[in-house]
């Protein structure tokens, strides 16, 4: 990892969050090319000397779809002309009409992507996995429909994979359950690991962002939380810390948002009012944190921090 | 089962359903202890030299609980003064609130009850089981919450359980789905079984009902539809028949509804317009079947037929 | 018409509305074959020495059609087997999935059909004719989608036929409004004819009912009402006189119901809480009038006044 | 009192509610007049030789008024031909459209009618009083509109009238408050006196019934609570006892009803599945106890209990 | 037409639409004088040396009305002081509280302005004519109300006049529908002509744009397509090409849309969100098109194109 | 008052609006410190040689809460660090979770607060007061809950002290009404004051904004309206003119807006298009005034205006 570029930009002395904005902000901005109108809520992991990752991009149809993108050094970006397309491991071809909000982890050799598209019109969290970035194989729905913002842990834990779990759509969507499976295709023991607030940012809905990372203090969880004004939704990114060998348990978690849309790309756009963080790249030396947000379903957009820094944060509001 | 009394009443001339009335439902009435407001959607299996059964019954605060009972001829009930309290696989006490709905099946020498309780607040699926119905086990929610009318299949099919499941309370719920397990503590492999009509007596939701029956034609598959009207909804009963070997495969699927409300004690009361099958018994010599349902969320109900009967029905409406 | 009998029942003395029920209400009952679960609203004209009329009803999908049906005595009906196909004036068939609430005018030697069925997934008001009764024809689609409650006059007025016509199923929908036009084709110089009244019996909506009746006062109009509660719609039958020129004038307007559900198969069944007439049938020499109205979706009622009774309960109430 | 015979009938053996029904009921059925549709929710005092009532009664428009009544026996009633009209203390005509749900409370040598009315088109909580049943007077909006289910302690309390509050129609609305008055005029220190219940027969809203009555106990508070099932709503009638000097203390809140809707007169009519509890007379000698309640929004019934038993069962359920 | 200068500017080379904006949008700004607060869909025409034009425009109550302006370039505006007053054929004066969305047509010597304002309080499609931009007549309520989106081609087709319609406000509202017409005054025989899409930028609603442009390969219709997201709605322009001679055949429809909200004063303002477009100037000669939409119901913008382009672009995507 | 210095702006030569925008809008910005995210709605007062004021914010968790702050100039503010704590004046402590929209008012030497916080889980208008900032008394819920927007009056008029009291959340909420109490402590005699508009800025609802401004022509009453647009609502603000000695006439009211959100601190942010106004100083000498208005939910903006300008404004608008 030594060559790879890893993107960073130290912390502005009037900052006034623990996650601190790209002064170069969208790095992707819209209309990245004559054919996509936007790319946002996307997830990088390293790759060979650089970085591979799946982005959420909508065609100028504006249906959405994920696609596969390369970058040397996590700044700019060079995106495949065509969408994915998965193939079931039976060989059936993938049917569903849209994809979103990618998450790619890397589990020994092989890159699984957890993602949203439709079952039978209804959202569901789905689960593909690639060895080479060429063939993409979808497992056979492990998950109900009415479910969406899974993210799955980088290990096995207790010799079972866990999904951070959300039903999607219903009046009483809106807390993050916990899934386990043994082989990622049959998945039980549902429990609850945190609801709404009360008040405050996340009181509408909370769901998964980042894949956890795992630190001393235990998984470190950079998660999205939503609040309803009259005049619509904020995202906003949040941040918890679960407990390393049993993640059911919630040590700690910040009253206080990370980061929320304040940038006139982050409060206006396609959907304003959003930031929505789907991955974050760490420097394992300095604990550096590079985290990719997308912005008003608009752009991608990157904040910095490290984890020392939002350990503290979390532990002290 | 020679002994056992098989509750049973010959066809009258004029009935036009498949599914003709007992003369003398309610079997069960309204206030059928000083302690109970009603008992409805309820489900009996042969036991000893009798039928035992697990009910829905609600005491007079109208909290819905279930019931253990027995009966010697499946035409009266001898309740439980108690609900039935389930215990965690590792010992904690169960916490839910209400439990609803349940399914009785008999798998080798287990009883597994299949049912409906609160997990955060959420209606959710829930597995117990016992071997002497003295003790009460409660899987770990196997499924996550927002489901309910789950119906399992009375045997391993090619290796694994298989269940019905519907979403509880989206907008979008209303559709059968089945869901696979090798040990009915993981679910995957989630398929949509049968979708609501456009129009017609399942054209607001349709869920599991009795426990299939295997047929020489198939698994007999009585479940119930909702439609909607301007005032409320209507609960019928409808009937279809699965693939032996691949229950995923509807072979026939009855237009006409099998019953539905119309008598007075299934148009009014507690919920009126209520016909809910949740068990079936079967002669097995004969075909008769005894079809308990319960009527207007206030009473059960007592239907026979035959599977003749049933599998020509569906096979040409 | 002097041989044809007139069905009637003079006014019981406990009468309380000027309309009164037949003793032996309904006149068809749920079930009424075992083809059909229900007829209800519909609409009967003299023809050779009986009657011959349009019924609704649902087959055992539940899903509504409408019959073509005869009576010798406006008593007993006797329905066709099949439900009635319509081809459009250029030969194609009609591919609506449902048809309900007939009015069956004559106008001239030709039987005009004002209904509803789906255009484009939504309910609309359409116009059909036959002058055999064997051959039935839809006019293209005359009314936009999203209408309903058609009710045409028997004859033209001005040079122009005159239709009540109602918004069907948006927020805003509940008034009567009068359309116009010189072809049955095309359709214009809309206007509205009568609110919603802001509280009781008619508040919810109001809407067509029998096809308005000439008498020495004007044009008699026997409609329907609607209350919401909070269990529900209730649909009331109510009066009003219209001016005989211009029936756009009206002259006479009933605050209170002509009668309303009350009786056990006007409280109960498959919509409770309904009352909906579809047609009047008129003793031209007595002035006798017997109204069919359809109870709960479920079965057809008859009930009896006269037209002094009604101007005269109109005028004063 | 001597005198004056006092409703009753003792408890039928098979009776499992501590309420139980009139053997006649309803004591005034639908039509009960020509002129007048229904008759329910209704306030009976003591009165001369016989009682006095203010009755929720609907012409034939349903437009609901209140009338007033008399009754020798309390089991029939001669109700006024024209509704009450009201004048404001400064002499102007109230011109509210709509009255309803009034409790009757004589206080000192006044008798109080609390009930709801129209405020600027929302429903209001108003107080009326009259000292000869001739001319009645409203004082000047006392509360804000968008309230409902007031009810008025027969005396004040540490120099305060105490009124049950309940917001009308707000998706929150549904607990009951408590507030206080020195002059009937100027309401404030409100506060939150009996909440919904999570589960059961009280869970959509709970609200005021008859006046609260006091108890060597406390103050006997026979109240209505509200379940919401798929098809509608369903009013039974609960019991609490409060403070004797602080009734804003709950000593006992009965977990189960007191009575809720069976009889086919209670749940089918104009609002099925009602019971609502208006007044209730005692016999101060025996403590028996003639519970008045509208049943179905059609009629009124009448439930008999006595204080004792009330009492006991509030303590032990 | 030869003098009369014609809006244009070249496409730039970075554009990616194949609508390109022009670089001084808007052309008609917020508070474009003291009395109006903002102008925006608004429509214009060819008319002696320069061009004349009915603007949407609020006063500074913000309730909507229409406006008279004209234009030598089609780049600024002289707008009348007061609103365009409407009498109908038979002398009474409109009293409609709002109008908006006009579309100004020439067929023959009559200026036709289609256009919706309010009939029994609801939105409703209307047809005013001038002929000399002084008097403007209204026709009697040629559509029922709850329509809108009326868009008239510009000839006769086969003997008949042709509109697009779409329902206003129902659920069910959103798909684009086709009514034909002898006379203006009488519609019948209406169809659907386009849906939604099940997904992307129309998903939700489309209608109407600008008046059809009659081209070489059929009518070229640029209209406006309707996506719901969490935080509103958002108003894309799209593109179709339907048949010459008969166009209730849809040619060509375009995935892609053709422009949609990018720019600050798209995306936000009164209604952030929206690009509509009213109408559409063609330079005969060369093919070019001056389109007019309006921002974010804020100001009038201007977008460029070709017959050409939009022809090849629609065919293509 | 006269070393205190007044803020200031002369009116702009371009300005449209009677009430014109400081030029470095916003006087308090987003992140004003590193505790709070932002500070908007919010009421000042003289105080010593300068102002005193209470500011709504939101700390970090964005649960919004009240703050004391300190002016020099009415320009830059200096806010206190925690919160403002009340007690009741029983000596318990206020247990509200939240508190917004304050309004200071001095009457005597008293400082009252009318804000709104949470009674019982729904908003209430509280009353505070202090007479020196140092320790906050809370009266005991003067108000029932699901109320909001109160607005005292700066003096009794007639010995009744005056509020202005909306209803929160119904549905039927959005008018102003008028509530009056001798002690601040019980209210009553509640009467409309203004309504909604049918169309316009204030279509939705309106509310209070500052505390009324006594002039020569009676009250000045400068208070929000609201609008409903498909994309969200927008908070524009009013005037009206109320009699001097009985405030429950409304001699004068705008048709016109007095201002709007348009600039982009005004339409985006927090929740954008809200300008909303809690205060206003007024320069005796010169009728000057300096309002306070919030923007997006996000600021403190100022405008300026004079009496004489808005009297005569609202007077011929």
């Amino acid at each position: 990892m030594s060559k790879r570029p890893f993107p960073w930009e130290d912390r502005p002395k009037d900052a006034v969050d623990p996650i601190w904005r790209y002064s170069l902000n969208p790095v992707m901005k819209r209309n990245p090319t004559s054919k996509l109108s936007q790319v946002y809520n996307s997830s990088l992991v390293p790759y060979e000397d650089g970085y591979i990752g799946i982005f959420r991009a909508e065609p100028r149809d504006l249906i959405t779809k994920i696609f596969l993108g390369r970058s040397k050094d996590g700044l700019t970006f060079d995106l495949d002309e065509e969408p994915i397309h998965f193939v079931y491991e039976d060989g059936r071809m993938d049917d569903s009409q849209y994809q979103y909000d990618p998450r790619l982890i890397k589990i020994g050799g092989t890159y699984y992507i957890v993602y949203c598209d439709d079952f039978a019109n209804l959202a569901s969290i789905s689960i593909g996995y690639t060895k080479d970035f060429k063939t993409f194989i979808k497992l056979a729905h492990p998950f109900p429909p009415d479910s969406r913002n899974g993210v799955l842990f980088p290990q096995k834990i207790n010799g079972e994979y866990l999904m951070l779990y959300r039903i999607a759509d219903s009046a009483a969507a809106g807390d993050i359950y916990l899934a386990r499976s043994k082989d990622l295709r049959y998945w039980g023991e549902y429990s609850l690991l945190m609801k709404r607030t009360p008040y405050g940012w996340g009181k509408k809905k909370i769901g998964g962002g980042c894949t956890p990372i795992l630190t001393k203090e235990g998984w470190l969880l950079i998660y999205h939380g939503v609040m309803d004004t009259c005049n619509g939704l904020i995202y906003s990114i949040g941040g918890a810390i679960l407990d390393k060998d049993d993640p059911s348990i919630v040590k700690y978690r910040s009253k206080a948002y990370l980061l929320r849309p304040e940038r006139s790309y982050e409060t206006t756009g396609h959907v304003g009012n959003v930031c929505f963080p789907c991955s974050a790249l760490v420097d394992e030396e300095t604990g550096r944190l590079a985290i990719y947000y997308g912005a008003s379903d608009d752009c991608i957009c990157l904040g910095f921090s490290t984890i020392d820094i939002l350990l503290d944060y979390i532990k002290n509001n």
